[in-house]
């Protein structure tokens, strides 16, 4: 195979991005102790010291180790331990136990983030091939991805606890006296044939390519989030305990569980608070409900008359209201966590304000569409073709982006997605109806 | 609510039907023993006398105590034990909980049967509105469904029998002496905007309205199903043991539960046999495979190099292949199992021969769609609005009919759907490919 | 091996024992349809008709097959459906999946029964050798514990049933219209050195022997067993609500599992019903409490400030009561449950009166001994020999019989023995204190 | 109530202790990480913070509280995070969940230890009453034991990871260079009326009273224990796959769960190893096994054609052959560990040398005796009295002491007990004959 060199002026943004994206791990790691770095509360959730190194693990696994002469694997175990579900490298330690390991610890990990970021810096600083380049830029979107997981398993972690501790302690922004709240509108969309998914060169996600048409029937999709409010009034209106609102698998999930309110909503005597990284704080009826399932997103929409919109759907209307996307300020939508929205306080997704439609972050909006094969979709080839094709059963699709997703990371075609019973990503909803 | 009377052609036709339908039932449990009609093998499968029972009940809820003025119902305790599912009509006996009930016993159930069919056939006598018509019409549609329901879940009562009894014994219909297999060809489609779903005034389930457009690519479709001889290939190919075939859901499946072959095949000293209504036989390479879930099916065509068709695409060709539906004959396949078929022999999916194309009564087909509302979708109103919107997560939909499905009750715009994981129908598979 | 012939009044004796042993277990079963006679409710429930196969795949097994020059099985897959546990003697099929099994049905396992009761009334009119008698007569002993279990397990299937169906009409006997009730009264030991097992010649199971001495302390224990309307006063002083009443295994089990009240207590508006073989009645203060586990009774022990007896305390104090066991007439208890005493009605514990103490033939009584191996005890040689030893950890022993226990087939020396958690079998309690 | 002011020279002397005994669980912990202390591998193991939490909590709760005017709790969260079961002081935080908690860390809980043993030390230096120096000297003892525990606890979550680490190097003894082995042989008895249980003032669990005579028959126990040698030879015999060695629960315990070997056993290529506390290391023939359950210890002794001896036996041979107990050297056996012990390298039985009988010092002994009260037992009053009645049921009583029992901490009368299923204690096994 003939490969091609990447342009020096790319492969140097790289390198510079390649520091970047792997400090910010680095400095989402920074508040929390070693015993806080260790601890799984969840099969879904992973340790932090286990994201800090299974990221360390993809650099080293599919860039270093098969591109980089005479790299040696800095510990023969780690590949063992830190890969995570990809049956073409090998066997691997079960995802439900990773809490169990105390061994190697955090030092430990900080050892083997640098010595590999040391051999990247080297790597990159030579100059790569244009597919090797493209191996990089999936290693740290896969990183982005991690950060965001970082998060929500954290937040998972720390509201496990009685004590209920904060990630960081939650300074808001300074806000107006008076901030203008965006008003929640229809907008119309006449249907016909209309294009989904990445056409262009650059970077995304298998799954989101090729680009082709589908064809709509006229429908509206509404400028703002479903809020807090809006959820307390469907809970007041019996909405978790009247079957009819829920389809079957829904019904019984609700009970078997025992829901009653989105997840991290606690009923105190003074009504409900919400666990946040900040801490507990009382639910504010004008933010965005989160840490709804598909499940009771689905309930939701059914109660309120309307439905939740199909991925195209979303991604039509979100184009043209965005002017291209997350980087395109309001109505575009916030662009997402980064070193200085840290520095702030706790990400936690706020009021909509000034006509923010918040198409991005925010929360992630569920959608009506199950995850699938786009037509004449292949995955990638080799391993990393695991990386989102294997997962296209069962699972619903997510537009947008949250506010613990990395800034730069978001994109109008991105197609996150979770099982219809997941409530710890930042999930809420948009909703639709037809016209 | 103003109310129009039924043609009384109609209503003497559906009077007629309605003492065909219920008899049929009575037919395919009459090779039942007590203690056979009793039992519960797994959560899914209902015993023989509970499925009489619940089809009894569907007319006597919604038809006979609503509108039948006097009715009083047969008895008040089996409004609990043999709702199936309706939330709107109260609380019901736990489904994984059926086969631990000894009373009503066969005898009760066959008293209760023929009460309630003499008050029907009373009732159908006098005339009846238009929208009560519809009502019988769904009933003794769900009655069709439950006879196919009643042989898959026998067939699974007496193969988890070591003993492998026959349900009756098959008795082959004579064959030729050669019989021309029906040759396997790609049938191209040219893509375009598709009508799908059903648009006159037929009956129909809920689920296959409204009728609408989509836009498809350039495709192609299988003219025969993929045979056993095609899925030993598979096998022997390693295709149960190689994680690249198989997405993450299927391969935790196929892991947990040791599946390495179709379910009902047994592997014994002299190779694979199948259990089948009729007893146990050696696996026939010709025939149609059956009884795979929708994980194998997915990985089978990933082996193959080909896909599953989507739900359109299948409607699309078959449409056009079969000149209407599994009434037209050759192309169109069997009609699905009546009584003469019954005395014939244990049904069975059989080789396709003379130029069948199996789209109907051979087995039912694994689509690559989930299981969603059509555009526009409204379920019925009241309690039999839940027939079948209630299950639009997390399930696949099928096309086609199977060698169990009722003769005349089979529909080119007809959706079944089982969840994936599902083995226990009679599931085969179609393949497609783009082009 | 020299074997020696049993005497021929003893042969007969045990043909004429043998008919009369097998003819009960089909009068139990009689009142049961194929359907009841099928059901399975729990993993430790058996069906009729399996009890009623497998005490005759025991003669069949260990009588008839090594014994019985020219003796042909009846079905050769018999033996591995009805070996209970019997790992000498090779696989079987598994408890929990009993109820599984439509066939063989009531109608082939009568058949089996008449085949080996011919073959076994020839066997034993040749007379035989002391040993077979040996084996007989545990066939016996073991077919009347089966007749217990197969009534214990049948009111099991017909309480899970929400019609709450009786297997008899319950015809209590006539009383008289003032009866004498037992008055409790605490019977005094001085301690000592006493004997506890069998010593004798007469047939008892293995874990019986062999007779050794135990060391007494002072004790006292009560003429009478504990009521409900004593387990009523439990209860409303929070017996199952607070956690100082129970050991730390006892308390999980109630709190995982439920319990408010004995098993087959059923509360309803006007106060608590009791599910019996004859249907659903009124709890009745003075009957003696069953159906509880030995954690409830050693709750309720702790509660009213004494104790379990020992079982060597039971034995030693039942042996002067009694005069020599259940033949002795009152106060030895009525003799369980015979082909006459069915006739009158549904086994249920009913009050004692007239001085009756109810050692045998009420319910049987939870002891403080857990069940272990007698001094120098050695299991029976062969696969017989797996028939008590094996279970003699994690269970207690409970003395006595039950008014489901079949007459003659109660001693002084019988060790029962359940799980501390069982509730299905008719187990009540007498307490104990030190003195 | 009146109390009496303890012996100023007892107080002095607690005081003492006290220091020596909470230093000790500081030492232990002071090889581990952060991170090492925070893992819970399974429900019965808990992380060594907590360890280090609860035993502090215990003075807190029953000593400094009640009894220390104006003590202030350190954190009120607190008591319900660190209570491990005494219902009556209040909810708890569920034990499985331990691992859960990253917070308080090991910073807080070395605070929360400095802080209270700075007031407990103040306390103990003013004299105290005889019953409050009766619930030190418990909270001592309470805490010895949770010296061992922490060690088995580490021992699990070190050998459940891959990376097999050590807890602290291994470096043994300089031993002779030829040890001379101590010979096994039968020790007999005679039988009789023999006393058993604690009779004089010393300190003792509740368990261990009253003190009460036993009749016993002639009998023998080994002066040895049972080594890796002999089980090798039990598992070449087919030990683990032979089900009449079993009981029926033993059986179905090492089905489920696939023991082939003792806990910790691994097997390589080259033969079989044991993870130690030192890392991993050939199993030698010549060390005591350790680290089987009853039921393997049950398996092995039918196997060998010999039996467990009661807990009477052993108490009864023990005090002959040891003059007293573990404080009178060989034959009683090592003290068990201390800081010295512990300084020379991780604690692992070995092999017996130079008359040594192991009675103490080596691994724990499965006796015969399910775990009950003795004859006249009564459970301290109050909370404290949880401590060891509540366990009286499922579980089996060990004897003797392991090299992980504290130094001091053993008695002659001491009833160590756990579930029959247990491998993670350091048990093993001393066989016992009928003579």
């Amino acid at each position: 195979m003939t490969t091609t060199a990447a342009d020096p002026e790319v492969a140097e943004g790289l390198r510079a991005r390649f520091r970047t994206v792997r400090s910010f791990t680095e400095a989402l790691a920074a508040p929390l102790s070693p015993e806080d770095q260790t601890v799984q509360t969840m099969p879904d959730v992973s340790p932090t010291k286990w994201h800090r190194a299974h990221t360390t693990w993809f650099f080293e696994t599919f860039v270093l180790t098969p591109h980089r002469s005479g790299y040696e694997v800095f510990d023969p175990a780690y590949g063992f331990l830190f890969n995570s579900y990809y049956e073409a490298v090998g066997p691997r330690h079960a995802r439900p136990q990773r809490g169990l390991l105390s061994r190697p610890g955090v030092a430990e990990i900080a050892a083997y983030r640098a010595a590999v970021d040391e051999a990247m810096d080297s790597f990159l600083e030579e100059g790569l091939d244009a597919d090797v380049a493209g191996l990089v830029e999936l290693g740290l979107n896969h990183e982005q991805q991690h950060q965001e997981l970082l998060l929500m398993d954290i937040k998972h972690v720390l509201a496990t606890n009685p004590l209920r501790p904060a990630y960081v302690d939650c300074v808001g922004p300074a806000t107006d006296a008076a901030p203008v709240r965006t008003a929640p509108q229809w907008i119309p969309h006449a249907g016909g044939i209309v294009p989904v998914g990445l056409g262009g060169d650059g970077f995304a996600f298998d799954n989101e390519r090729p680009r082709h048409e589908v064809l709509l029937r006229p429908f509206a999709v509404r400028s703002t989030l479903v809020t807090c409010g809006e959820w307390l009034e469907f809970m007041a209106d019996g909405g978790y305990r009247r079957p009819e609102l829920w389809m079957s698998d829904d019904w019984a999930t609700v009970q078997t569980r025992g829901w009653d309110a989105p997840a991290y909503w606690v009923h105190e005597d003074d009504g409900w608070t919400v666990q946040t990284l900040g801490g507990p704080r009382p639910v504010d009826p004008a933010e965005p409900v989160c840490h709804v399932s598909w499940y009771e997103a689905d309930a939701f929409v059914r109660w309120a008359g309307w439905r939740l919109p199909t991925e195209t759907e979303w991604e039509t209307v979100a184009t043209e209201r965005t002017g291209g996307g997350p980087d395109g300020g309001v109505p575009g939508g916030a662009a997402g966590i980064d070193p200085a929205a840290l520095r702030r306080g706790a990400p936690h997704p706020v009021a909509a304000v000034d006509g923010d439609e918040q198409w991005f972050g925010a929360t992630w909006q569920w959608t009506a569409s199950p995850y699938g094969p786009y037509p004449g979709f292949r995955p990638a080839a080799g391993a990393v073709g695991e990386y989102n094709g294997k997962f296209m059963v069962n699972q619903h699709v997510l537009r947008g982006g949250a506010c613990v997703t990395p800034a730069g990371h978001s994109r109008l075609t991105y197609r996150n997605f979770y099982a219809p019973a997941s409530r710890w990503p930042f999930t809420g909803l948009r909703p639709a109806v037809d016209r």
